[in-house]
Formats: structure tokens, C-alpha cells, sequence
């Protein structure tokens, strides 16, 4: 057995089912897990469109060991850890490796603005120190269009020169590639994920290890299949037309439509809440979200189904 | 005795201590509240200058409850309870108003950004309802700065309808006095408080109830003085002298200036600590700060001294 090394691949950062209270379900988000796992696909729970922001630590935390306890391989996920407070970075940090997370995608605090890199790399600096542990694997969460506050590559050689081993990689959600491609330039061998997948083929042609892509939650095989197969003669179709499901699906609110389409494909419309500030799909987006796929042959296949008669 | 009603006056968002191990300074904070006070300044403790986002609920939990163990009118406090998880803004608020506060001052959900009126005005319901209690006030917390997520006139006008009497007044932090006066003009007679000292004056002029002001931490008396005449002929006068000391303090990082101006007036250098991704003044700086008011003659009267010998 080797400690954790870094994590490569496809992952998704799964959507949060809510029950009818908007409390946290973990009984559908399990299912949802081993459908994507079934897939090849990784789990970035707590990710952004896992609406994690929208959750308190507490929920978190039931979340992470109703997974580990459901059988979900631990190493396979990769929970967003990042908070804006240390101690609760800490505890949520903490508890994953004490479940044996094969990493911790981690957000830097974003509720202050114009930061500087000092107080991103105490702040970095404060929570792997206090969790401690050899085995944390920590991945830089840079979403500058969500956060607000970016990570730097002087942030990043900052990081990795104080704690090499722990900082594992990056999530590059800029939607920048001239960003991602100065990451991979600088930190060759390093774990540099791409935010999406519109980028996969060129992210893996470049030194990196794959991507952690919203629309993974609902196209996992596909995509996984491209990474599977990033050096065959057919990688540059398989990249095309993937990039045409997404960017359908990006015309319309991603993370409502990610959950209208799990709903859809599944006969289980539970799925179709969110916690506010989101709300679900206009009854009229769902119905172009479903036609527009339809014409692309777009489908979710063995995705468990609700029972009949099944109720909450 | 009547239930709670709008608050008024001067408020300071009060900053936070924090130990050498970063936990919070209970005890400190309390000695710091019992000032204000004295200087007829109310507590919203937990705002953006408290750091409070940099602390998790269970810290802010502890420390409303040692604020009012130790005998801190409740009734002048005004925390800061809103988190981007409803979860936490409930368990927050409930305390509040369980606590006797005379208002909570409520973020809108913060991360997710581009957010939907809909989504927003579901967000504070959502608390509003799970609260479920006549004595809860809240103050809509406006400051599109720092947050990135504006509470809109069609905002407040909706819950104001949904909810009269609870929703009870704003702070506006857009730093934007046109916005405060469409504000003013929109909700006549409604608890409008300016986010800062500068506007004091034309808010009173307009129809607003107060400021809720950073610099109140190190200038209470000054401001209050304005706030308690303001019809005199004196008036003008005291505006721009607390403008002057605030248009100062506003040239350097404000949260790390308060601090230092504290620490330097109380004797006591562990004010000088601040959370990441904050970081304190660098000494220049600091020398700066305190030569630039010495020159205008400011001082702190009363502020409570360290004790010769005191450790922590």
C-alpha cells in the first residue's frame, strides 16, 4: 500500500439532492455517487455546483461519513474543504483525511476582497498546519469568476516550496486556458486539473491530469472516455462532441439544469430542488434543456430509477 | 415594556481580538463593547469589520453568549447573522433573538453570484420562517463591495411586503449616496442606516436613523456627538471633522488599522492580531496611521489600559 499519490482523471463535483425541508439527502446523493463511480468518474463533493457553500459544516461532515459508511471508496473523493473561516477549513479538512479522501479541494477564505498573497498563504498555511497529517492532499480551488479571489502562481510557488507533497495540485476554474497552460508551464508534474471539460484533450497534451467538470454529473462516460483515450486517432471527435453537450447545457443555469436532468433521466423530480439563492429551471428552460439534448442523442444510461410508488 | 423596535444611532461593527492561537478574545471584546457603549455607540457585532466571516458559528455563538453573560445590553446589539448556508443564518439569528437583540444585520448569501431576486428573497424568508419569532428586526446588509451581491430597491420592497415590521431597516455599504437617497425616498419612515460616518449628516437630513460605522471602533464619542446634534448649528462642523479622521484612516487597510489604534490607545499589542487571509499593518504603515492622527489631535479618552504584568 502506498500512501495517497496524486489523483487523476475525470471527476465531478457532485450535485446535493435536498428533501422537502432543504435538508441535505444522502441516500440520494450515495446513488448518485456509485452511478458516477460506475462511470470512472471521481467525486469532488462539496465542489460549487454542489451548492456546498450553501451548506453548513455540520451538514458537511454527516454527508462525508454517510458516504464512507455507504461503502463510496474514499479515495476516490476529493471534498471541497476551502470555508471562509480557518477552523471551519479545519475541522471539514480534518475529518477528510481521518476518512482517507484521496485529496481535498480547497477553496481560499472568500469573503474579503483584494486580499494579498501574505494573508492567502497564512491562511493555506494555518489549515495544513493544524490538520497535520502526512497524508493530507491538498488541491488549490482557483474560480476566480465565483470567488472572487484568485490564486496566483506566486501563491502557488509559495505554497509548494513550504509544503511539497501536501499542495497536490490545482483546479484551474477560470475558464481561462492561457491560465491553466502558465499553471502546467510552471509546475511541470504537477496535479493541474482543468475546470471543464472543453479543455480536457488540451490539458492532457500539456502535462496535466485531468478535469473536475460540472457536467460530469450528467456526462461521465463520455468524458471519461476521452481521458481514457486522450492518445487515440479518435480523441479530437470525442472532444467535440462533448464539448457540444456542454456547451448546450452552459446556455442555460448549470447547476438547475444539472439537477433538471438527473431529475428527468432518473423519473425522480425530488432532484429538482435547490437551496436559495438558486432556484430551479423555469418550467420553459427545462423543456428546451430536454429537446436540445434529445437532438443530440444525449442520454443518461444506467442511471438508477426512482421506484414506483417510492416516496420521501 | 414594548417589543423591540428600530434601532437608531451610531453602531460600530465591532473588531474582533483574537488569542495567539487565533481563537477569539471573549474577553477582550467585552471590554472593548462596555467602550463603546459608554460613548452612546451601539454593537453590530459581526460585521465585515469583525472579521466575523472569518469565524465559524460556533465562535460567534460563544461569544454573543459571553457578551450577554457578562452584562452587554442585548437590546444594543445588532450581530451579524448572515451566512452563505441558511442552515447557519437560522442557528445564528434564533440565538440573536433568543439573546434579546435588538436586531440582527443579515448578508445576503454571498458566494454564488448573479443570483436572482427570486432566489434571494427565498434565502431570507427562508431564516425569517424557521426562526418563526415577532421579536426578530432585521437589517438587509447592503455592501456590493465586499459581497458582490446587491439587495436591489425591488428586493426590499418585496420582503417589506412579505414581511412588514420584521424586516426593519438596512445598512447600506455601497459607499454610494445615491443609493442610500433612492433608498430613503423608497421607504420612507423605514430604518435606513448609512454604512459609514461621511453621510451621517444628509442621511439624518433624509429621513435615516443612524450610521453603522467601521471607524465608530476608535471614534465613537466624536461621531455620536454628531448623531446627538444634528440640528444644531454646530453640525457642518462636526461632520467634517469626523470625515477628516475617517478620509485618513480609509488611506491605509482599515480592519488592521482599527486594530493597531486600539493597541496603541490600550497599551495592549495583542489587538494587533487578525485572522487570515487579513494581515496586520506593517510598521511604516503603522507609523504613518498613528503620526497622521496625532496630527489632528486624535486620541481614544477612556479606552480601558492594559494592566502592567497582564498576561494572556
Amino acid at each position: 500500500m502506498t500512501q495517497a499519490t496524486t489523483m487523476t482523471g475525470v471527476l465531478s463535483p457532485v450535485i446535493t439532492p435536498f428533501k422537502a425541508d432543504l435538508a441535505p439527502d444522502a441516500e440520494r446523493l450515495i446513488a448518485h455517487c456509485r452511478w458516477l463511480l460506475s462511470n470512472e468518474v471521481g467525486l469532488a463533493v462539496f465542489g460549487t455546483n454542489s451548492e456546498a457553500n450553501s451548506l453548513s459544516v455540520d451538514e458537511k461532515l454527516m454527508l462525508l461519513d454517510k458516504l464512507v459508511e455507504a461503502g463510496v471508496d474514499p479515495k476516490r473523493m476529493m471534498p471541497g474543504t476551502g470555508c471562509c473561516a480557518i477552523s471551519d477549513s479545519v475541522t471539514l479538512t480534518k475529518r477528510a483525511v481521518e476518512l482517507g479522501c484521496g485529496g481535498a479541494l480547497m477553496l481560499p477564505p472568500f469573503y474579503y476582497k483584494g486580499v494579498s498573497d501574505e494573508g492567502l498563504f497564512r491562511g493555506f498555511a494555518e489549515v495544513i498546519e493544524r490538520v497535520g497529517d502526512d497524508r493530507l492532499r491538498i488541491y488549490l480551488y482557483h474560480i476566480p469568476p465565483v470567488s472572487q479571489v484568485p490564486i496566483t502562481l506566486a501563491l502557488i510557488e509559495r505554497l509548494l516550496k513550504a509544503y511539497p507533497g501536501i499542495v497536490a495540485g490545482v483546479k484551474d476554474s477560470s475558464g481561462d486556458w492561457d491560465n491553466t497552460k502558465a499553471m502546467l508551464d510552471a509546475f511541470p508534474g504537477w496535479g493541474v486539473f482543468s475546470g471543464n471539460e472543453l479543455v480536457l484533450l488540451e490539458n492532457l497534451r500539456n502535462g496535466g491530469v485531468g478535469c473536475i467538470s460540472a457536467t460530469a454529473n450528467v456526462n461521465p462516460g463520455p468524458i471519461h472516455r476521452l481521458y481514457a483515450n486522450w492518445k487515440s486517432d479518435a480523441a479530437e471527435q470525442m472532444q467535440a462532441e462533448i464539448n457540444d453537450v456542454r456547451k448546450f447545457i452552459q446556455g442555460f443555469p448549470v447547476i438547475p439544469s444539472l439537477k433538471h436532468l438527473v431529475a428527468h433521466f432518473s423519473g425522480d423530480a425530488e432532484w429538482d430542488r435547490l437551496r436559495p439563492p438558486l432556484v430551479e429551471l423555469e418550467a420553459e428552460q427545462g423543456r428546451q434543456l430536454l429537446d436540445g439534448l434529445a437532438a443530440r442523442g444525449f442520454t443518461m444510461p444506467g442511471l438508477p430509477q426512482v421506484q414506483q410508488g417510492a416516496a420521501d
